[in-house]
């Protein structure tokens, strides 16, 4: 179970697409010198290959167990997990105010990219915390940011997201966990929370819980909707967690994969003493929700990229090692067989160019930082695309991987089959992937009057390959006939929409990246992928165009209770 | 966890696709009259709904367990097993002479369809037997056949194919099971087997193993290759299950999913007592395993219809029932939003599509088998596109139904996750779908001089929607070039082409669906459907043409080596 943290093509990525080096000439970003990010890259990487890598399979087979006292990881998490605090791995793209290294948030995802890797499930729970730093950051009081972030910007206590209700999933405007004034400037929180990853474990003294829930006489839906801070442990007064604060963790589901982050049902104030503290105004919870979910989604996205990267590299290493028929010269190992080399060609293209998506993505959040016109629009544009494309491209290369494996793909001990299971959840959480077509659709293409959509088109438009050329022209044809379509006929054409303009996208950021790449092995693979992904993959997103103008008409042009006949 | 059988629509493709009026014509099956087709389609899915979908949920959690003394089924299966052989399940495919009902195989496909859809991986159990009755049929001596095609016809006795060695997949030919004269005329088998569905079970009083071996000094390759039947247990001279045969399942696998089916490691002969019966000539064994393999594929080809008609029933209760976010008129079951919609519908038409593709190749079989012309050489060709496009469209439909159910889809207990898991052997076993696919464009294309292919797409020109003739005229241009290709280019483009070829045929089956129905709640969903494969689906696979046409030059533009890299 072999895994090579992906440097070489990290840095090329970093260089070429999020061009570090402009972020680095930036004051904020000073600090994100050549030697630093290659030190970081190297490091994250020796670290991972070294203690999360080997922890992979325990955490799929072992798993995060409940028991009474608080949910259990597998031998070897708790101290890897604090390895992790104290290499220091948490703290790159934390704010430096509170002990971070204040680096590019880009390198902070190649840095999670590397240890999701190794070991996807694991690498779940630092990234909840980065949402839980960020709506500190942004939304909370100095008096709160002082007293956690210093502990999440390490890594040392970890952070979680408290959305989900039985009733209340996509729909968040549906929740009904209450937070009820104690008259001292807390509140009392009560309600039950399902889908909490790592919502409990034994590898941090503190657990920071961000969770909405409605005040007395909120308005209905998502406009009544709080953030509240509800640690695991209260603070005492010197800061250090004291009295437990009546979060009990029920259960933890019994899931198809991503075993070792526990999904838990927790539940609040039922004893009456869970205490938590407004993040932002009273009413602003979606508001601060948004700012925890979109980097969050980012990193999700990024999940795609790691659970591909790991998919590839074990299916190339299967693919190299077994013989199985003829080619001219003899018995030749797999990889020799077109079909084959089709399927492994396949996997590292779209792995690359899921890689090129996210990444890019996650330079728009620096630039927007550093204050550079229409990075924050371009941002907004992107995340739906790398968090839907990301994860679908992440769960299309984990099957692959799969078959390339033939039979012993389905046998749970060759590996294959845990990353195709893992990878399943990624089109689902953070906003399944429709949630993110509609927001393509809906909020993205109006914003800013459809200059965000026209700024990202403008830069597309300057693709020079002939197919990828044709697929810019169509996703503009379809952005704007969907300007005059009614919301249902929108919606019904997002899904394919969304896909063409993450291949467009793609499309050309590979195409940049193919440009910028001399004659050595690496620039030679960086060719034949830019040129499969050219002449291979963005054609097939042609074929989506009819889809995305169809409209709606179809879809309801029987009843619904005619879909059980 | 309801389950309903598909009757109607089964009842109109066995009409409209099989026109198994026409068959019903012949002396051959004129005992498949409209009475008793309906009957044994009902009769099926009570049975089915009855016995066998309940225990499908144990199949998953509990599954087939190794023993020393054996393989022990879950609790409830050997009972099931014992019903369906004594309700007659087993035998409406089977040879009327040996005491089955000789109807036509396309009816026992919809029988097995119900079956599978009610639980998978049980139905893999009667498959099997198919192939051994197939090779019992077309190439056992009468004696052979009096000796054991009453046992198999019923289903009493059950069936295995063992093809797989650890070094011998895919590539079949280089296998090393021995098969030595033992001077009567029977052979001392010796050799061990790898990936043998239901090698060994509790339900059934004797196993019939059809063992691929070499006889001494056979030639290397496919071509010294022999078939072997090699009873469980020898029989007594009165033709009962006498003693053991020194065939032992030294363990089964640990599998992704299909839990119900046990995946059996069988050593044969390890204290040199067990002995076989060569099946057909000696060297006959590719020919013999062939007989078995051409229903096996189309039978798991219709293992993808199994797993996408259950995943869409499931994901369509599920959505009706379950309320998240508003429409027009208040909150609103998740049906009513147009992207789950869309899944659903999608879901529905290819699900659809499987099935017509599917029972028109099976049709094929019953037409070959009255002699009908051109019967054989459709059948040949459709062979490679049933098994491979029916089992991605399996995949395809099963992930979609995890996604409708958002995050429940990842939970264990809702059952969506169990279709995922088990549709994923599909396209590996029975030859992978890029074996499916160099089949097509190696022996398909080139059977009877083109013939067999240029039948087919004579055929599909007849088609009349605008994006589906467009589509007949790529895959006849792709047909044509690929004719002028060497074989490494054509390998390249075949699981494109072989995805092209599919859809086409199966747009071509929709249309002519389509303008079969009437317009009641059937016929309205039927041209929903056949609307939204035509419009939607056909045209994605326009999208393919390129990939098909690539070559295979920028595969390897790069060393394997550089795949690492």
């Amino acid at each position: 179970m072999t895994f090579t943290p992906a440097v070489t093509e990290q840095r090329f990525v970093l260089d070429q697409i999020v061009r570090i080096g402009e972020l680095a000439a930036s004051e904020r970003f000073a600090a994100a010198s050549e030697d630093v990010v290659d030190a970081v890259l190297e490091g994250v990487g020796q670290f991972a290959a070294g203690e999360w890598a080997p922890l992979n399979r325990a955490g799929d087979t072992v798993g995060a167990k409940w028991t009474p006292d608080g949910v259990v990881m597998p031998e070897g998490y708790p101290q890897a997990y604090k390895d992790y605090v104290e290499g220091g791995w948490g703290t790159i793209g934390a704010p430096e105010a509170f002990g971070g290294q204040g680096l590019p948030f880009a390198l902070s995802t190649a840095v999670l990219e590397t240890l999701g890797t190794a070991n996807m499930g694991f690498a779940l729970c630092p990234t909840l915390t980065v949402g839980a730093i960020e709506a500190l950051v942004h939304h909370g009081t100095p008096e709160q940011q002082a007293a956690y972030l210093p502990h999440l910007a390490t890594g040392e206590w970890t952070g979680t997201m408290n959305l989900t209700e039985p009733q209340a999933g996509s729909d968040v405007g549906a929740l009904r966990a209450t937070a009820t004034p104690r008259g001292d400037g807390t509140y009392s929180i009560k309600g039950t929370k399902i889908f909490i990853s790592f919502g409990d474990h034994d590898m941090a003294p503190n657990i920071v819980h961000l969770v909405l829930a409605r005040t007395p006489e909120a308005p209905a839906g998502t406009r009544g909707i709080s953030l509240f801070l509800v640690p695991k442990y209260r603070l005492n007064a010197d800061g250090t967690p004291g009295d437990s604060n009546d979060v009990r963790v029920v259960s933890i589901e019994h899931k198809m994969g991503l075993h070792a982050s526990p999904t838990c049902v927790l539940s609040f104030g039922d004893s009456d003493e869970c205490v938590g503290e407004l993040i932002g105004p009273e009413f602003g919870g979606m508001r601060a929700m948004f700012t925890m979910m979109n980097n969050a989604r980012l990193n999700v996205g990024l999940q795609g990229v790691q659970v591909a990267e790991a998919a590839t590299q074990r299916a190339v290493a299967y693919a190299r090692e077994r013989v199985q028929g003829a080619r001219k010269t003899g018995a030749a190992a797999i990889i020799e067989h077109p079909d084959v080399r089709r399927m492994l060609l396949r996997m590292k293209a779209q792995t690359q160019a899921a890689r090129a998506l996210v990444y890019y993505a996650a330079a728009q959040v620096d630039r927007a930082a550093i204050g550079e016109a229409g990075a924050q629009n371009r941002l907004e544009v992107l995340t739906p695309l790398a968090k839907a494309h990301g994860t679908d491209l992440g769960n299309e290369v984990a099957s692959l991987g799969v078959q390339v494996h033939g039979g012993m793909g389905f046998i749970e001990e060759t590996g294959a089959a845990q990353f195709f299971r893992d990878a399943r959840i990624t089109p689902i959480y953070e906003g399944t992937n429709g949630i993110q077509a509609a927001d393509l659709v809906g909020r993205k293409l109006a914003l800013d009057n459809g200059g965000a959509f026209a700024g990202l088109m403008a830069d597309l438009r300057g693709a020079t390959s002939p197919a990828l050329a044709e697929l810019v022209a169509a996703c503009d044809e379809v952005g704007r006939a969907m300007q005059a379509m009614d919301a249902d006929d929108k919606l019904a054409g997002s899904y394919p929409f969304l896909t063409m303009l993450s291949v467009a996208t793609c499309g050309w950021l590979m195409e940049r990246e193919g440009a910028a790449v001399g004659n050595d092995d690496f620039g030679r693979m960086k060719k034949a992928c830019v040129r499969f992904y050219l002449e291979q993959i963005v054609p097939e997103a042609l074929g989506l165009k009819a889809s995305a103008l169809a409209g709606a008409e179809v879809l309801y042009a029987v009843e619904a209770d005619a879909f059980a006949v």
